[in-house]
Formats: structure tokens, C-alpha cells, sequence
């Protein structure tokens, strides 16, 4: 059944890990598992301190190319009563100001502990969700 | 670091769960979680028999107009050193002649109960495999 718009948002919020789809300039689809904080309407993701192959920057090209983004967070149990999931469509961002990130920066640091050691440095992604898309197999609680 | 295809492969396949993205027509990115079976380089996942409001079958909608999926497996831990992902990039396919469909419904079913009782009845996604990309925080066992 589908989730309330609000069931929708309160459950992507609880969840620790995303997928970020962006669709690259040839039209294909690229995904990748992002950590990520949200607030209201836009959900933040970074891209980390950790050296990256080209591979992995390639959510940011392609959203210079197509801001168009989905995220999922999902929740698989073998017992199928208790999957759901829960799909966020919107348009991304780059920021790469300190200004910028500092807040979001916060968020995901509340988050995550590993991100008040060592803050991420690379940019920031910020999605601004138009629809919250949510499915449970069965009511919520 | 990166895995190397064997590698990928063996975790990919040791998945539950995956995501798989695919391109709406409009050149968005849309992704839902999916059960799924693996041999070779072949993906196999179905439209299962419960009903579905328009928005699941968006899936084969999206692989009619452009064949190009990529579906996503990952491994999330709060200790970061156990983080792992693999991506297959393939184009898909739409099987729903039941002779297309028994070996790949054999498949699923020897994966998951719940088809053994119920097998899926909807149209099945064939992917076939172009590259599979893997990481891992830390080096194989």
C-alpha cells in the first residue's frame, strides 16, 4: 500500500544508506549508495575526503548534465510482510562554497559519526525532492 | 578499493535485495528495489502477481523506450570498513511467453519461498550484463 506522503518522509529519514540514479549525457542510468541527512524538502549527500576513482564522480557530472535525480531507501526482510521502500524524485546542486556546505555539512556530522572526524571535502549534493514515493507491504505501525 | 569481476560477481549474487534504475522517457532517472537471480552474466527479476498501482509498471515502460538498467547491490554498516557495492550495467529485456519465463522463474523461486508458493505471473526482466563494477572499504576475505 502506498505511504502517506509524511509515513513517506519520516521513513527515508530513518534510513542509514540511499541510492543515488542520475541519468548520464548518453541517457543511460547511474547509481551509486550514498549516506545522506534530510530536512523538510531537501536531502544532502557529500562527496567524501577519501581519494575517488573517476568512476565515482561521475553523479556529478552527470548532474551538471541532468539535475533530474531519484533516491531510494528501501528495507528488505525475508519475511516480505515487512518490506517497503521509499523513492524521493527531484533536481540536484552542486555546492562546493564552504559557505554553503556548512550547514549541510552539520547535518549529515549529526548523522554520521565518521563525518566529525573528518569532514567530508569534496562537494556537496543538494536535492530539492518534488514527490516522496512510498510503498509498505503492509500498513504502518 | 575495486573488486575484481569475479569478486563482484560472487557478492552481487550473495544479495537479497537490489535496485534497479532505469531512464523514463523524459530522460529521468527511476529506481525501485527488486528481487533477483543470477547466472552468468544474465540478471533475471520479475513483476510479481500481487496487484500494482501504474507507478510499479513504470519499470517496463522506462526498458521499452530505452533498454539501458543499471542495477545496484550494497552492503551498509555503521562501521564503515565494512561498506561494499556492486553495480551491473546491462540493457534489459521483457519476457512473457512462459516458455521464456520457466528457467528464469525456476531461478527466483529456488532463491526466494515466497515464489515456490506463489510464482510470479507478471512479465519478466531479462538484463543482460555489459560490466560489473565493485568496491569495498577493504580487500576481500
Amino acid at each position: 500500500m502506498r505511504l502517506t506522503r509524511q509515513e513517506a518522509q519520516r521513513r527515508f529519514g530513518s534510513a542509514r544508506v540511499a541510492r543515488l540514479t542520475t541519468v548520464t549525457p548518453e541517457g543511460r542510468p547511474h547509481v551509486v549508495p550514498v549516506t545522506f541527512a534530510v530536512t523538510g524538502e531537501m536531502i544532502y549527500t557529500a562527496v567524501d575526503a577519501k581519494p575517488k576513482s573517476t568512476t565515482d564522480l561521475r553523479r556529478l557530472h552527470n548532474i551538471r548534465a541532468n539535475p533530474y535525480v531519484a533516491v531510494l531507501a528501501d528495507h528488505y526482510a525475508d519475511d516480505w510482510r515487512q518490506l517497503w521502500w521509499v523513492r524521493a524524485d527531484g533536481y540536484a546542486a552542486i555546492a562546493d562554497e564552504p559557505a554553503a556546505m556548512a550547514a549541510p555539512i552539520a547535518l549529515l556530522a549529526a548523522r554520521y559519526p565518521q563525518y566529525r572526524d573528518d569532514p567530508p571535502s569534496g562537494p556537496l549534493i543538494t536535492i530539492s525532492v518534488i514527490e516522496w514515493i512510498g510503498w509498505s507491504a503492509r500498513p504502518a505501525d
